[in-house]
C-alpha cells in the first residue's frame, strides 16, 4: 500500500448560500483545493454527500459535478454515509490513491441543506436514523441526541451548564474563524435561556442548518514531497466502522461503539494512542455528541468527558484542543461536506495556517466524523510528514 | 496492486417485492454470496444503491444494512453513481482489495423501486439526469432515450423492427433465466403493438421497475487460489468514466462517450480488445441504449449495432453473445443493483453454471453499467484464473 498526502485544501464560507447551485459551491471548493495543491488535472475524484435526492432533487452527482468541474471523462464516485459522508469518501479516495490506481484524487464533501425541493430536512435528516424504526414513530434527531444526554445526566451526573461549555468553547473558536456560518460568541447564560429543542437540548446546543462544500487534494506521499508548495500532511491512519443504526439497538446509551472502534483502527494503523494528539475535529452536532466522542477515542476517561470543555481541558490553549475551527456547531454542518472540512482546518493547523485559532506546534491531529446518531463513524489521523 | 478475484455471487428472484424491505433483500443475497464463497466474516462491506433516499425514505444503507447482515463493526460503504451505482461499488470494493487494506469484501447492490415513500419513480429517476436543466423542463428518462432512438434512426436508417429485435432477443435469454422479472418470451409483433411511452420506444422496449438485490464477494487471487471452491474469477480489467450528464451538453447525440472511454480504460488495464471478449452483460435499460453500448465497447462498428440483434450476432449463440441473463429487459432493473446482477451472471457463465442460457466456452467476459442517460459508466472484464 502506497503512503498518502494531503497536498492541497479548499473551503468557502459557509451559510445560507440561496444565490448558489450545489454545483457552484462544489465546483468553487474543487478549484480552489487544485490552485491550493498547484495541480492542473485529477485522475479521480470522489463525493461525499447525504442526500442531494431529498435535499435538492438531484442524485448522480459524480456525473454532474465531474462534468461542471470540466474534468470528464476522469472516473468519479459519490459515497454516502449519512453525516460521515465526508470521512468515508476520503477514505475511499485514500484507498484509490493507496492501491495505485490513481495518483492524484479529488475529495470533496457537499451538501446543500436550506433550499429544500421536497418533504423538509427533518424528514431528510432523519434518513440517516432508521427511518421505519426511529423516525416514523415520532423521534427526530435532536430528540436521539437529547436521549443520549438524558440517559449521560443520569448515569454521570452531568450538569446542564457542562453541556453549555461544550457549545461556548466551540463558537469562542469559531469566531475566530472567518468562514464559520455563526462566528460569534456565546454565553452559558445565553445557550441555558436558548429556545428548548428537545429537553435537556437547546437550539445553541444544536448544529445548524447549512450549505457548504469542502475539497482535499490527495497524492502519493513521494509525489508530494516533489511539489514543494506545502510541507506534505501524511494520511497516517484512516478507521471506519458501523454500530447499530437505530438507537434502541445499542448495548449501551452513553458508548458510540463505532466511535470507539474507528479511533482503535486509526490508532493502530497510525502506530499511535490517543496521548499522541495534538489537536482533533470531532463530530459535535449537538453539544451530547462532542463529550461522548472524546470519550470513546479515549481522550479523557469514560464519565469525564462532561468536564472537558469547562475545565478548559479541550480549549484552544488546553492540553487537548478539540474542534478548534468551531466544530459543527459553529463553522455550520452541511452533512456530507462535514467530514472533509474537519481535514482542511487539521490540514492548515499542521500548515501552520489558522492564524487566531492555530494550534501551537500541532504535528499530528486527529478527525472523527459521524453518520447518524452513532451508526457509522470515520477516523483519520494526520501528520506532518 | 493486488490481483483481485470473485469467489462467490448471490442473488434471489427479482420483481414486485411488496411483502420484503430493502434491508431484507439485502441480507438475503449477502448470505447467498457468503455461503457461496464458503467464508465465515468478511473485512469490509460496499453497497450500490441510487436513491434509496426517494425510494423508501432511508439514507445511511451502510448503516443499517452492516447491522442487520450482523456484520458491523465492519467498516461499510454505499455508493452511488445513479444506475451504474453497482458498478461503481464494485470497482471501489476492487480497489479497497487491490490496495491491501481488505482482504473478504462484500460487494452488493440493492434498489428497492415499488413501494416509493414520497413523490413517484419517475421523480425519483430524473434524478440520474440534469434535473433542473432536464426533467424539471418535461422530459423523462423514456423521453431522452427516445431522442437517442430518433437521432440513431435519422442518421443509421434503423427500423422499428430492429429495435424490437433487441427486446426479442433478450426475452428469449430471459426466459432461461429463473431469476427474471419478466422471462416470457415476445414477437416483433407484440413489441411493435405495445404501449406507446415515448415516441418510438414502446412499452416493451423499456426496462421495467423492479426490487431486487445481488451482491459479489472478493479476495485477493491468491488467497481465491486456495480457497478451492470455485475456480477463481480474476478481475482482469475496471474502467470507469463520466460524460456529460445532460442529454443537450454531448457533442454527438448517438454516441455515448463515457461508455466508450470506460471501455477503452478496461481494455488497456486487462490488455485485451473487443475481439477477445466471448460474452459481454450491457446496459440496455431501453432497446436503443444495448445498440448504442455495443457500439461504444467497439463490439460492432458504428452505424451496425442496429442489425447485431436482428441478425443474431448477439444472439445466445452467435459470435458475440450479448445479455445472455435477459439483460435489464427481461431480467429487470432495479438501478442500484443491476451492475452487481451483470457480474454475477457473467461469473457463473465462467463458472459454467448457466444452463440453457450458458455460453459455451465462456473464458473472458465483460459487464458495462451506466449511469442516466450515459454520464458515467463502469466496464469490468472477467477471466478464468
Amino acid at each position: 500500500m502506497r503512503d498518502v498526502a494531503i497536498v492541497g485544501v479548499g473551503m468557502t464560507k459557509w451559510g445560507e448560500l440561496w444565490e448558489k447551485a450545489l454545483r457552484d459551491i462544489y465546483v468553487e471548493t474543487a478549484l480552489l483545493a487544485m490552485d491550493d495543491a498547484g495541480v492542473d488535472h485529477i485522475d479521480s475524484m470522489y463525493i461525499g454527500c447525504m442526500s442531494s435526492g431529498l435535499f435538492v432533487g438531484q442524485e448522480h452527482l459524480a456525473s454532474q459535478l465531474s462534468d461542471y468541474l470540466g474534468v470528464n471523462p476522469v472516473p468519479a464516485t459519490r459515497v454516502e454515509s449519512a453525516c460521515a459522508s465526508g470521512g468515508a469518501a476520503l477514505r475511499t479516495g485514500f484507498l484509490d490513491v493507496a492501491s495505485g490506481m490513481s495518483d492524484i484524487v479529488l475529495v470533496s464533501g457537499v451538501e446543500k441543506m436550506n433550499d429544500v425541493s421536497g418533504g423538509d430536512a427533518t424528514y431528510a435528516l432523519g434518513t440517516a436514523a432508521d427511518q421505519e424504526y426511529e423516525c416514523y414513530n415520532g423521534i427526530t434527531f435532536p430528540g436521539l441526541y437529547a436521549m443520549m444526554a438524558r440517559a449521560y445526566m443520569e448515569r454521570y451526573g452531568m450538569t446542564r451548564e457542562q453541556l453549555a461549555h461544550v457549545a461556548v468553547k466551540n463558537h469562542e473558536n469559531g469566531s475566530k474563524n472567518p468562514l464559520a456560518q455563526f462566528p460569534m460568541k456565546v454565553t452559558v447564560e445565553q445557550v441555558m435561556n436558548s429556545v428548548m429543542v428537545a429537553e435537556p437540548l437547546r437550539i445553541l446546543d444544536c448544529s445548524p442548518i447549512t450549505d457548504g462544500a469542502a475539497a482535499l487534494i490527495l497524492c502519493p506521499l513521494e509525489m508530494a514531497k516533489k511539489m514543494g508548495k506545502h510541507t506534505p500532511v501524511k494520511i497516517a491512519g484512516s478507521g471506519h466502522a458501523t454500530g447499530s443504526i437505530a438507537y434502541h439497538g445499542r448495548d449501551d446509551l452513553t458508548t458510540l461503539e463505532a466511535v470507539g472502534r474507528s479511533g482503535e483502527m486509526a490508532y493502530k494503523m497510525a502506530g499511535v494512542g490517543p496521548g499522541d494528539i495534538d489537536a482533533v475535529e470531532v463530530h459535535d452536532c449537538f453539544t451530547i455528541a462532542e463529550i461522548l466522542v472524546i470519550e470513546a477515542l479515549g481522550l479523557v476517561e469514560k464519565g469525564e468527558g462532561k468536564s472537558a470543555a469547562e475545565s478548559g481541558k479541550t480549549a484552544l490553549g488546553g492540553p487537548i484542543p478539540v474542534n478548534p475551527s468551531g466544530g459543527l456547531k459553529s463553522k455550520g454542518h452541511p452533512v456530507g461536506a462535514t467530514g472533509v472540512a474537519q481535514v482542511v482546518e487539521l490540514t492548515k493547523q499542521l500548515w501552520g495556517e489558522c492564524g487566531e485559532r492555530q494550534v501551537k506546534g500541532a504535528k499530528r491531529v486527529m478527525a472523527q466524523n459521524m453518520g447518524g446518531s452513532g451508526g457509522s463513524s470515520v477516523v483519520h489521523i494526520l501528520e506532518v510528514a
